[in-house]
C-alpha cells in the first residue's frame, strides 16, 4: 500500500522533459569520470526535515501536516512515518538516509524508556532497509532540543547533563552500528554559549574533548568502524558555538589527537554563516585530509540564519563536485540533503519538487565538473601558475630543503623577484561559464 | 628642539579634569591588583598608522600632511620622522612602539639597498630608544604593500617572491633583535586568495608552514628569544586569508608543530570581521595558552572592513582586561594601538586626543576588571555554575576517569539529570553595569 | 493575593545598593532636565515576551513554564495571566504595557469567536488598568503567527486573507481604543516575500498601502485619536520585508500620503539587522518628524537574527536619550521593552532582573544625556562646525535663496573653499566618555 | 595608429568558440523579444575603472601601469587616454561610456583652471564620439576624492565646499549636455557621516535636498533634458551614506518632490552591501517608476566592501534582464560596467577578458529571460497566485472600493479565509534552472 499514491517513482527523462516530476539530469546509472552518478553523488534524505519538519519558525507555528501523521508522539505513529519515509526514498531513488535518534522515535520519560522506544522503531527501519536496499548514511543524537540541553550537552555546566548526553550518544552509536550506518555525526547545537559572563570556556572545551574521546573509544569497543564526523556551525542556536568552522574544528581535533579517526561533515549553509564560501570549507577540509561528508543545502547570503534550502544553484553544485572529483570522491560520506521545504510549501508534492531539483542540480554540477576536469584547461592554468616551485630554488622550498639564510643569499644575488604573471581571474570566470 | 612645541607631556589629572590633553584615568604608577598600570597595560604606539598614515581611503587620497614630513622617500626624512615619533611616545608616556620594516625606512631598488637604508634608520631608532627608555614591543615585515606581493608572499605562486619574503623577514627579525624587540609578528595580509579558481590551497598552506618553520629556525640560530606571534585576520585585502581567526591559526600552528614557540597577536577589529567578539578570541587563545599580545583597536560592527579605530568603549576595554587579569597579564606582549585617526581628523593634536582617549579607556577597563575580580561575586557565580564537576560523577568526567559505559549505567539508574539552574545572563549583565 | 509572593515592589535604593532587586538609577519621581524620569521614559512591558514567551527557539521547544499558567488555551487561563501581568507591572513600577490581540486572549475557531474571547479578556484588562493606574501604550494585531498568514496578511496573494487581516485589525484598533491606548502599532512580520519568483511586488505594495489607508479611515470613523505607528524590520521571518528600515517606511508613507497621521515605532534590534545604528534610525525618523515610539531592546551585533535582548549598554541608552532630549521627548509614544529573557533564564525572578537592569540602564542614559545637554560642550562643537551656514553664502544656501549659477560665480571668484576644520571624532568620543 | 595592436575587434563566434577574445553569446544585431541585443543591453564602459584604475587597495599601491599612460597629470596624457578609451570601446563594440569629470581630465589649482582643462579634454571626447559613433551614457562629478570633500560635498559643514560642489556639478552637467549625454548621475560618496556625534543630520539632509533641486533647475535652464539619476550606496567611504538604498533614496526624492524628474541608478554591489538582492532593488525601483539605469557589476556576498567585479553569474544577469523585460527596458539608461579588473589582473588583455565575459553573461541573461517570458509558465503561475484579486471581494480591494467595516462583515460571514495554495518556491527554482 502506498502512502503517497499520486506520485510514482521519479524517472530520468532528460533535459528536454517538461515533466516536473522527472529527472532532467540525474541518471543514476550514467557513468561520469569513471563512476556511475549514484556512486559519485551518494544522495541522502534528511529524516528530520523531510519527515518531522512542520514549517514552524520563530514567528509562527507549523503550517505542514502530513496525511499519514496522526500528530501524536506514539511509537505507532513513528513506525508509520518510517514506512512513509522509505516509500519516499524509493520513489526518489535516493540510496541513503540520515537521522537523529529523536527524529525517528519519540522520547520517553527517562533514558531507559527512550531507548526502548528507539529500539522498537529501529526494528522497522532495519526491516525497511532490508526490503528496499536503502542504507543509513549516518546516524546522530539530538542533544539540543530537549530543555535539559539548554546550557549545552558535553559542555553543560551540569555534570548530569554531560552523563545523560554520553548515554544518549552511546545508544545512538549502537543503533547506527546495528543499522549498518557508514558514518556517525556529532553536531553540537548547544555546545557554545549565550553569554561569556557565565561561561568557563577552558573547562567547557576540555569536557568537549573528553566527550569525543570517550565516544571514539566506545566505537572501538563495539566494533563500529564507521567514520566519525564533526559538523561545524558558527552560531545558532547559541550566540557562539565552539565548532565554528572547518579551521576551528580541525584545531580542536588536533588538540585532542582525534584528527584522522574523526573527520568533518561540512554544510553549505553553515559555511556561509561563518563567512566562508562552501568551496573554501570543503577544499580546506580536503586539503587537510579531513573531509568526511557533505550536507548539501544552501543558505541565503543576505540572511543571518540557517535557512536550510535545497541547493539549486549550478555554480555551487559545480564547485562542490570540482573539489570532490579532485580529491577522489566523498565515500564513505555522501551528499545529505539537510534541507527543508519552505514554510509556505506545505504540500507533499513540494517534497518531491525539492529533492528532484537538488538532485538534478548536483548531477549537472557533476557533469560540468567532469567536463572541466577532462578538458584540463583550468587545471593546466593552475599548475603552470605554480610551476616556479617545480625546479630551482622553488623546488628546494617545496621540498623543505632550504633556509632563510640560503634564500637571502639567493635574493641578494638577484636583487628582485621575477615578475609574477597576471592572476587571470576574469579569464577563469569566463572559462567556468563556458561549461555551465 | 621639539617638533610639536604646542603639546607638553600628558599628565594624569584625574576624572574631574576638563583638560582634553590630560589623562583622567591612566596613572602609570598607580598600583592595581598588585602591579602598576604601566606593567599591566604595556601600551605601544603603532608607527605605521601614527607616523605614516595619510588618511587615504579607496575613494580619495591622503588628507593628512605633517609639518615635519617633507613628503619625500629619503632616508633623511625617515630619520626625522623617527625623532618625531619618540617625541610623541615620550609626551604620551607610552613605553613601547611597534613597526614594519617599510614604515621606518624607505624601500630601495633592490634587497641589498633596502637593507642598507633600513640599517641607517635603525641606528637612529636605537639611539632614540637609549635616550628615551622607550622600547620596541615588536617588529614585523611589510609583505603586502609592494606590488611584488600582489599574489601573496609565503603563499605566492612565484618562488622568487617566497624567497624575497624570506630574505625580508630574516632582516626584519635581525633588526628587531638588534633593537631588543620583545616579540616579532607575522601578519600575512596577502596570504590568502582572491579567487579559488586560480589557487592551489594545499600547496599554499604547505609553503606557509615551511616559511614559519624557517623563520623560527632562524630566530634560534641568531639567538633571538622574543616571542613569535601570528596575527589572525579573516579577509581584506584578500577575499580570504588563511589566518582567518584564532581557531584557524591554532589549527595551522598545530599542523606544523609550532604552537608554543609561536603564539597569537589578537586584534579587536580582526576578531569582529571574523564574526567573533574580541573577548571570545582572546579567551579562546588564552585558554589554549596561545595568547601572546593584543592589537588594541576597535572596528565598527556595522562595517565590513577594517576601520582601525581607537578603542574607547568601556565595555570592550573591561572585557579585555578581565581576560588579561584572569590569565596573568599580557607580558611579554602588550597593548598596541593598531589604530588610526579618522581621515577627517587631520591635525597633529588629533593624534594626542586619540591616544589619550584609548589609554584612559583601557585604564578604566583595568580598574573595573580589577574591582570585579576583587569583589569576586562574578567569579563565584561562574564557579558555582560548574560545581557539579567538583565531586561525584562530575569529578570523574573532569579528571577523565570515566567511560560512556559507566556514564550510561549512572544515567539509566538516575533516569534524568537534575535540573540545571537558570543561566542568569540578565543578572550578570546588570552586575557588570554596577562596576561601570 | 499575590501570584509572585517572593518579590516585593522594586524600590529605588541608589547606586551603592547591592540589592539585585532594587533600582540603582531609576527613580520615577526624580526630575531631570525639567521633567520627572517617569515622564521622560514612559516605560512599557511587552505582554508577548514577558507573559507568553516560553523560551522556544528554532532548535528546541520552550524551557519556561510559569507557575500561574495552566498551559491551556482557555479564556480563564488568559484572565489569570492578565492579573499576573498587572502584578508585575505594579511591582516594577512600569506605567505602561503593550500587547498583540492574540497574546492576551486565545484565538477561536473563527473570527466571531476570536473577537468574543478577546472581549472577555479585555474586560479584565480594563478592570486591572482602572485598579492599578497602569495604561496601555499601544495595542496591535498579530498577523504573522497563524498559518493563514504564511504568505502575508495585507500582502497575501489570497484576498480572503487580506479581508481577514482587515477585520482583525479593525477589532484590535477598537479594543485599543476601548482601553485608552495612546498608540496603535503595525508590524507586518509576513509583509514581504520568501521568493521573488512567486511575488508580484507592485501589487503587494499597492495592497499594503490600501490596508493602511483603510485602517487610518477606520480610526477616524470611531474617533480613535491615538498615534498610528509602523514598525520597520528588514527581514525575519521573511527573506525580505517591505518595511525594511526607517527610510523605506518613510518612502512608503509618503507614497500613500500617510506620513503625519502615521509615524514610526523604531526598534534597536531591527535597526541593527538593517545595518543601521539605533541612533541613526531614531535621528533620521525624528529629523523627518516621524519618530513615534521606541522598542527599547538590543540585538547582538554578531548575530543575524532578532535576539530581543534587554538593553543594558550605557552607550546605547545614552544615545537614545540624547536624541529624545533633542527632539522634545517620546510622548505619546514610550520606551517599550520588546525584549525577552534568555531561553536559559527560565525563572520568574529573571523577569525582574531583566526589567530592572534595562530600566536602570535607560535611567543612566537619561542622566548622562541630560548632563551632556546641560554642559553644552558637545552641542556647541556641532553648532560651530556648521556655522559657515549662519551668514554669507552659507546663509543663502540654508535659506534656499541661491542658484548653481550664483554659487559658481562665487567660487570662480574664490578659486577654492576655505579649509574645513578637523572633524574631531576622537575628541568627541573622549568627551562622551567623560559623562559615562 | 592603434594603441593596443595585439587585440582586434571582438567578434561574435557563438557558444562553441574556444577563442577567449570572441563573444560566445553577445551578438549585437541578434533580435531577442522584438529588439536587437544592442538596444536591450545598451552596454557602457566605466572610464574611471577601466582607464584610471591602478589596482591600489588600502593595503598597497597600484599594480597596473598602462603602456600608453606616461603617469603624469598633464592634459596631453589625458587626451591620449581618451583616444585609447575609444579604441577600446570600438574593439569591444560597446556603444556607450560613462565618466566623472576628474577621470577624463586633471584637476587644476582652482575651479577656473579645472574647468579649462576639462574643456580641453572634452573637445577630444567630442571628436572621438563623432568619429566612432560611441555615445555618452552619463556624466557625473567626482565629489569625493579631493580632500576638500572629506566632510561631504552637498552635506559638508563648510558652506564653501557646498558652493564648490555646486559649481563643479554645474560644469559637469554642462559638459554632459555638450557631449549629448543621455543621463546625469549623482553619487554622493561622502554624503553621510563618520560620526553621529559631530553631525547635524537634519541640516545635512536639508542641504542635500537643496543641492539636488538647484541641479534640476540648472538642467532646465540650460535645456538639458537627459534623465537625472541618484545612485544609492549604503556606506563606504563613509560609515553611513544618506542614499542608503532604493527605498531611502525614494523617501528623499519624495520629500523634495523630485521623484519623476529624478530616478535611480541601481548598482548590484551597492544593493548587496545594503542587504538586498539586486533583483529586489531594481524591482522595487521599477515598481515605483523610478528605475533609470543600472550599474552592472557584482560584489562578493562574503565581503563587506565594494569589490566592483564584472558580472559573470548567469542567475544574476537573468534576474536583471527579467525585470528589464517586464518593465519595458532600460532606455534611456543602460548597463554600465562599474567594474574593475582585479589588482592581480594587471595586463591590458585582462580588460578585454573582463568586458567580454560580462557582456556574454548579460547576453545569456537576456536570452534566458526572453525564453522565460515567451514560455509564459512562470508568469502564469504568478498571475494565478493573485487571481483572487481579480473578482469579488479581492477586486474591490484591488480597486480601493472597500472599507474595514465591509471587510469585517464579509469575514464574519465566512468565518475563515479559504486556504492559500502552496507557494511552490522549490518548483519555481527548478523552473528557472530549466532555462539556464
Amino acid at each position: 500500500m502506498a502512502f503517497i499514491p499520486d506520485v510514482q517513482k521519479i524517472e530520468f527523462e532528460g533535459p528536454k522533459s517538461k515533466n516536473p516530476l522527472a529527472f532532467k539530469h540525474y541518471d543514476a546509472a550514467e557513468v561520469v569520470d569513471g563512476k556511475s552518478m549514484a556512486e559519485h553523488l551518494r544522495f541522502s534524505v534528511a529524516y528530520w526535515h523531510t519527515f518531522r519538519g512542520d514549517g514552524s519558525d520563530p514567528f509562527g507555528p507549523g503550517t505542514i501536516s502530513r496525511p499519514w501523521d496522526d500528530g501524536t508522539e506514539s511509537v505507532e505513529n513513528a513506525k508509520t512515518r518510517a514506512r512513509v519515509a522509505f516509500e519516499v526514498f524509493e520513489k526518489l531513488g535516493v540510496p541513503f538516509y540520515c537521522f537523529h535518534d529523536r527524529d525517528v522515535a519519540p522520547e520517553g520519560d527517562n533514558l531507559r524508556e527512550s531507548n526502548r522506544k528507539l529500539d522498537e522503531v529501529v526494528a522497522v527501519l532495519k526491516e525497511e532497509q532490508e526490503r528496499s536496499g536503502v542504507r543509513l548514511l549516518w546516524g546522530t543524537a539530538n542533544l539540543f532540543s530537549n530543555p535539559r540541553f539548554a546550557h549545552g550537552a558535553a559542555t553543560s555546566p551540569n555534570a548530569d547533563v554531560f552523563a545523560y548526553a554520553a548515554a544518549q550518544v552511546k545508544k545512538a552509536i549502537e543503533v547506527t552500528h546495528e543499522l549498518g550506518g557508514e558514518n556517525y555525526v556529532f553536531w553540537g547545537g548547544r555546545e557554545g554559549y549565550q553569554s561569556v559572563y557565565n561561561t568557563d570556556m577552558r573547562r567547557e572545551l576540555d569536557h568537549m574533548g573528553s566527550f569525543l574521546r570517550m565516544a571514539h573509544e566506545h566505537c572501538r569497543n563495539i566494533g563500529f568502524s564507521g567514520q566519525l564526523l564533526v559538523e561545524p556551525k558558527p552560531r545558532e542556536p547559541m550566540k557562539h558555538q565552539y565548532d565554528y568552522d572547518v579551521g576551528n574544528v580541525i584545531a580542536f581535533l588536533r588538540a585532542h589527537d582525534l584528527l584522522g579517526p574523526v573527520k568533518l561533515n561540512v554544510e553549505t549553509n553553515h559555511a556561509t554563516l561563518a563567512g566562508h564560501d562552501m568551496i573554501h570549507e570543503i577544499e580546506l577540509a580536503a586539503s587537510q585530509d579531513a573531509l568526511g561528508s557533505v550536507d548539501a543545502n544552501v543558505g541565503d547570503p543576505m540572511l543571518g540564519w540557517d535557512t536550510d534550502q535545497f541547493p539549486t544553484n549550478i555554480y555551487l553544485t559545480t564547485q562542490i563536485m570540482m573539489v570532490l572529483l579532485r580529491y577522489g570522491g566523498i565515500s564513505p560520506g555522501g551528499l545529505n540533503f539537510d534541507a527543508k521545504v519552505r514554510r509556505e510549501s506545505y504540500d507533499v508534492i513540494d517534497i518531491f519538487h525539492a529533492h528532484i531539483g537538488a538532485m538534478d542540480a548536483l548531477a549537472r554540477g557533476l557533469k560540468i565538473a567532469a567536463a572541466i576536469k577532462t578538458d584540463g584547461a583550468l587545471e593546466k592554468i593552475v599548475r603552470d601558475r605554480y610551476s616556479s616551485y617545480d625546479s630551482g630554488i622553488g623546488k628546494k622550498i617545496d621540498e623543505r630543503k632550504t633556509t632563510f639564510a640560503e634564500l637571502e643569499s639567493y635574493m641578494i644575488e638577484r636583487g628582485n623577484p621575477a615578475r609574477s604573471p597576471s592572476g587571470r581571474q576574469e579569464l577563469l570566470e569566463n572559462l567556468i561559464n563556458e561549461y555551465i
